[in-house]
């Protein structure tokens, strides 16, 4: 996430919010908004049908078909109704003294956020197990209390709903280790004053940024400069304490505000909320600090001052089409093609999938986007929980922004940002949707098509097998279920993939443009990678919730270790240097911060050991990782202090707890030496973790050293991340077995070669390509649609949204 | 590689051919044959043709056009009519005695390899980067010198070629550090007798194997036993020390060999030549060592001798599906096509293939099977040689075979077990193939559509960023070259990929039959994984070498690390945690030994530090593994001693020399103290890496513990090791951006979205997908085309392969 302050006079919060809602909505009565509600309104999902076979003609892709989850989804949020009732609800307590957020100023309270409370897991498994009627609903909403002279963001409990007479709501704390009646202080309560105080500071040297760049930020609209700098900003000592560094804005259409750093920064102390009291604490230019705008304009206008070129938008910070032709390019790629119908089923009302024999229930929130929930393989449940926790980019640098910057993405929030994906890019072009929802300024925001599903051919099989007599061979079709969130700069590529044979993956890759480094002084922290430009070393660090539940809740962790060793046998009479596999146990949390081991030496693993297979070995799962991962470079980092905890390791295993839900709380940042949640405290009670509820918390992560390569944007290929959770001693044998997408070819000895396909359907019909084409037609794409929640009217729910902002 | 001694009374070498050319070949006059013979005489290849409107109509998918190699390609093979020349000018030298091989007997001298002899960098340079001729053509011999006391296998050079009076003879000797005239021990020579003393052995207990499994093994038709175990063999005290192990022969048709040990084993010194002075040194039964066959039978006829059971055949131990239905199998999942011509360009001739801007030639060895040769991108070489060197699988297990167990794959060689892929599975079904070659028993062999080519559209984007009024997204279409060489029970799956941002990635994947141990007292070395099976773990090092040319010969290696540091700045009266880069590069071949850091910390690159790019920074090439890798666990491993050194690290840094052309020899095994090439002694003259052409060899490996998952056969999605080799600093920006395969939808602000698609074609044609089906029609799937060298009538190459065994 890079700063996105060139937008003044609005909290840092709202900011991010008018970034959505003000550009990317559409005149509510243009045919095409009635097309993108028709589609909001109806599922869009083609569900499978039942075997067809495949004769000549046309090729029968279609075939939507009524699918009903097991049960409903205790997870996927609050319906448009509900939502709508807590956020009059709340607006009716006079106590809250809420305004609309259209209307409130730094001194107004308003509603940042209702959706709802994830149900504790003790509540929900009566309910998925068995017989028990679903948790009650409560929604979790957020205030921003900023009537105060000590501003605080409040997580509150709203329930149980439907609202009645006996709706209470109550400060939510249980999750979080800070004991504070569920509240943080809020350090950008008065962020559009922030900004104009900026703004102040840089006029008085408007004349040096016109001479060094032609150009001002001065809170005008017109201005072709922004300001914006460290995040966390700085807490020690009790003050806060911000850097900030001069940016230019593109010149074109394209998104480069962070490849265009100026090299000039100041520091200011903006503790408190009076702006008059916040003082400028100094300059710096080309590694030189100035304590004064004195001290600096002096030094500027002396004769031996070196003045350094700007980062200037142009072709190479554009993401177009540019350069020589490649050859046959002119030519359409090979494609995947869907030539049947759908062979998975979607619930979209339930937000429920099923694919062969796994399922999952899918849930979503403001702050981590997309979870899976009661993820089952046989109908047996593999994970109870499958999320995102947080995503860190931690940066580094000469300079005080860069070396400042530690960006907690779920500040932001992944679900606002989660995007309609590009049909035929993002996913394939016969890929199926859903649809996603947020709250912002007491309307839900739906993002069409923000989650697709697809099955997929991998270019290479899952099994096969030659000998001089026959080959066997086995398609790898596997499932994979993504979500995209563009938190400012960087486009993070979530997928879980499914397949045959039990396993699971989860990926992240990063595309899009990197926070970049003025050169000045930078050497030590990048690469010079344009005329002004250095590429910011960064670590990307994100955390991950697994709770396994390997044959019920009961679990243990075991490590495998392929170690050197030297033995002696019965057999032979003199030692011989060998290998063998050690086995242990971790035996409590103290023992569950786990480095993994050089060379990949330890397996790491899920089981059961009170239900052993029939040779005695414990079933379970085992956790790979598969695609070059990473923790925290940095130790003790002075940006996070105690909000780095979960970032510190490769893995984490705890025991669960309704109590510890999750790793992270978006706002860490606003208190770094005592964040709502320290992660680092869940381990203090050292639980046992011998056939326990098991939790593991994994990162993805990759050190990124920006290269030009990364210019305009960072591509996927290179940057991607992934663990393998895989079925180990869990089945009596390989169960991708069970599918018929094999063949086995048994030739030779003279003999034309016999072919088996075990019930293959052999497609033979014609597939109309136009269809793949209109399969991914972009002229409906379409930012938001938006339901307003206060007032609401359920019969004409949409609005024009130029009211809000 | 597991053994394949269940034929007896051949040598291990002969053993192994025989596999190959017995059961895999037809009648030569049979319709598919010919129909066979026919796909091998002409090229089946496409290559694209210009650009072509896809509008509607059926899709055209052809054009195979003339497409001609820029020079010729010097690392191909020899021609049949070279070999043959070669074969019959070598018969005509009686020192050499040589007898043809259906007529050998162990005291007779044979001719087992004839192919081309790969040239010296050196020579090759000014030919194809110059105007000089290309370097003269010698053919690579070896010669199998039985008629000895001393046995011995010897490498040979002859040439120049073609043949004439100027043809000689010479020992090659200069590629191997052991100066040995270009011979190695031979510890193979009498393997058909070693079967014969081990029936021998069998038959003596031939009441106890009846007792216990039912069968015997007496050298027999109807043995129902096989008796194989260590490779390499035992060398210490200058003793030939085997042991063996006992193995179920499967009941059924599949290839489940390794799968059904008995665990009993015995012990014998086969030292010399002399079969009478071999001897049995006793037997190991349920980890009890007995020195005499009278001890065991005592035991084992006493009332307190526990007997274990046997593995047997089954539905387990087959690949056929099984199990229950998979919901919607029936339905044809998604699957690649190709709507237009290929998008490449391959010579089949020359084995030269373009793609994009990538070039490269092939060579094809009966070693190590396929290497790339000369890679360019834009015109610029990145890799002179891109090719694998050897295969170990290292096992470990309580008994001696497992113990012993340490295979050196290309002793058996990769390019003789290339089989045919199958399309549709090993390569999407619209691949492009070519065929390969190999020497046996004084024939080319030939594996049709053995090696296949590919573009492939990945399930996920190769850049992507989103804003709230654009997105832009560009297509990860990639090109894949593939070939699978099933040696024994593995079956090796290798891909070279290039992606559009000018990466290239290089991928091992393992399926086939785990080689399995006998469960008792195997706890320590892995997971009892049937009724009385353990799987037997093992390490799987492959070792690769990438002869990097960047911008010229001159390169250097440069290591970037991120450590963690505390350092304090200009702008702050406190020191920071933070972190920074140190760059080294390395000096020496002493320094060349690498074991990848913990938490994937340094970045290694191949840079030209005298070419640098026009900010300063070195433009080079990263090796980045990205899918998992290790080297070997063993440290200093009994069963292979000095022939482990290419497999203790993860990369290894040197100076390219002609007389070091590769990292080991496929006869390393035969002299394990002292093999033909000691990778170790390259690093002795500790020569410089500071602007040196330098080599990189590199491991991939994986550890694997097999478990039930691995039964039948492991899977590919869990078996695999990659690398991936990427610009860093290269270009001056990310050269994808020349595809037109990207969009950008411009949306927002009430306006229809406007979509830019750069010039690409909308496919609106109408697809056969039968055309799919018969892409993938395995009922001409076919062994080896097989054509006599020796005597050779290249009138009629063809001939009936059953007068050769």
């Amino acid at each position: 996430m890079a700063g996105h302050s060139w937008i003044s006079s609005l909290s840092h919060i709202s900011l991010l919010l008018l970034i959505l809602s003000s550009s990317s909505l559409a005149a509510p009565n243009s045919p095409w908004m009635r097309e993108a509600r028709s589609r909001l309104a109806k599922s869009s999902q083609l569900s499978g049908s039942l075997s067809k076979r495949f004769t000549n003609g046309s090729c029968d892709t279609a075939g939507p078909e009524d699918f009903k989850a097991p049960k409903a989804n205790v997870w996927s949020g609050l319906t448009d109704v509900e939502a709508a009732s807590v956020t009059k609800w709340l607006f009716r307590m006079s106590g809250l003294n809420l305004t609309n957020s259209s209307k409130a100023g730094e001194w107004d309270n308003t509603l940042l956020l209702v959706e709802l409370n994830v149900p504790n897991k003790t509540d929900v498994l009566p309910y998925i197990d068995g017989n028990a009627s679903a948790p009650e609903r409560w929604a979790h909403a957020v205030l921003d209390m900023r009537a105060s002279e000590d501003p605080v963001l409040a997580d509150i409990l709203v329930g149980p709903l439907p609202i009645d007479s006996a709706t209470t709501w109550m400060p939510l704390e249980y999750p979080y280790t800070k004991k504070s009646g569920g509240k943080t202080r809020n350090l950008d309560a008065d962020s559009g004053l922030s900004y104009e105080f900026r703004c102040n500071i840089s006029a008085t040297i408007a004349d040096i940024t016109m001479d060094l760049w032609g150009g001002t930020a001065m809170c005008k609209k017109n201005d072709s400069l922004s300001i914006w700098g460290i995040d966390p900003v700085w807490q020690y000592d009790g003050r806060v304490t911000r850097w900030v560094q001069f940016w230019n804005y593109p010149t074109d259409e394209f998104d480069a505000l962070t490849l265009l750093p100026l090299g000039l920064y100041f520091k200011t102390d903006e503790t408190g909320r009076d702006p008059s009291a916040w003082k400028l604490e100094g300059w710096l230019y080309n590694d030189v600090f100035y304590p004064t705008t004195a001290e600096f304009r002096s030094a500027y206008f002396s004769a031996n001052f070196t003045k350094l070129p700007p980062n200037v938008a142009g072709d190479w910070s554009g993401t177009d089409r540019r350069g020589s032709e490649l050859p046959m390019d002119a030519l359409p790629p090979p494609q995947a093609v869907r030539a049947g119908p759908a062979r998975y089923s979607v619930d979209q009302e339930a937000k429920y999938v099923e694919w062969m024999d796994f399922s999952f229930y899918i849930g979503f929130t403001r702050d981590r986007g997309m979870a899976l929930y009661d993820i089952r393989h046989k109908g047996q449940r593999i994970l109870y929980e499958l999320s995102l926790q947080e995503a860190l980019a931690h940066y580094a640098g000469g300079d005080p922004t860069q070396s400042g910057t530690a960006y907690l993405d779920t500040f932001y929030g992944f679900g606002p940002y989660a995007f309609e994906l590009v049909p035929g890019y993002d996913c394939p072009a016969y890929a199926s949707y859903m649809n996603t929802s947020f709250y912002i300024d007491e309307t839900t925001h739906t993002h069409i098509n923000s989650i697709c599903f697809f099955e997929f051919d991998a270019d290479y099989p899952m099994q096969r097998h030659s000998t001089g007599t026959y080959v066997a061979n086995t398609k790898n079709v596997y499932f994979t279920v993504r979500s995209v969130s563009t938190v400012g700069n960087y486009d993070y590529m979530f997928s879980y993939e499914f397949y045959l044979d039990g396993s699971i993956k989860v990926t992240v890759r990063a595309s899009g443009y990197i926070q970049s480094a003025y050169f000045a002084a930078n050497e030590d922290y990048g690469y010079q990678i344009h005329d002004a430009l250095s590429g910011s070393m960064h670590d990307h660090v994100l955390n991950y919730k697994a709770d396994f539940d390997i044959l019920g809740k009961a679990n243990s962790f075991q490590m495998t270790t392929f170690v050197p060793t030297m033995e002696t046998y019965p057999w032979h009479d003199r030692p011989r240097n060998t290998m063998r596999v050690n086995r242990t146990m971790l035996k409590s949390e103290s023992e569950g911060k786990i480095f993994y081991t050089g060379n990949g030496a330890t397996q790491y693993r899920v089981v059961n050991t009170d239900k052993p297979n029939k040779y005695g070995e414990y079933r379970g799962y085992r956790i790979l990782p598969s695609d070059g991962t990473c923790h925290l470079t940095v130790q003790n980092s002075s940006n996070l202090e105690a909000a780095v905890h979960p970032f510190t390791h490769d893995l984490y295993v705890l025991r669960q707890k309704d109590t510890e839900p999750r790793s992270c709380h978006p706002y860490n940042g606003f208190d770094v030496y005592d964040p709502m949640i320290d992660f680092s405290e869940f381990f203090e009670d050292d639980e046992s973790l011998e056939q326990e509820d098991l939790v593991v918390y994994f990162n993805l992560g990759m050190h990124h050293l920006p290269h030009t390569g990364d210019l305009p944007n960072t591509v996927f290929t290179t940057a991607h991340s992934g663990v393998q959770f895989m079925p180990v001693n869990y089945y009596e044998g390989d169960v991708s077995r069970e599918t018929r997408q094999m063949v086995r070819v048994d030739y030779g000895e003279g003999k034309k070669a016999e072919v088996k396909t075990f019930g293959q359907d052999e497609v033979k019909c014609e597939l109309d390509m136009s269809s793949m084409e209109e399969g991914k037609d972009l002229s409906g794409y379409v930012g938001d649609v938006v339901i307003r929640k206060f007032p609401y009217d359920p019969n004409d729910p949409y609005f024009e949204t130029d009211s809000i902002s």
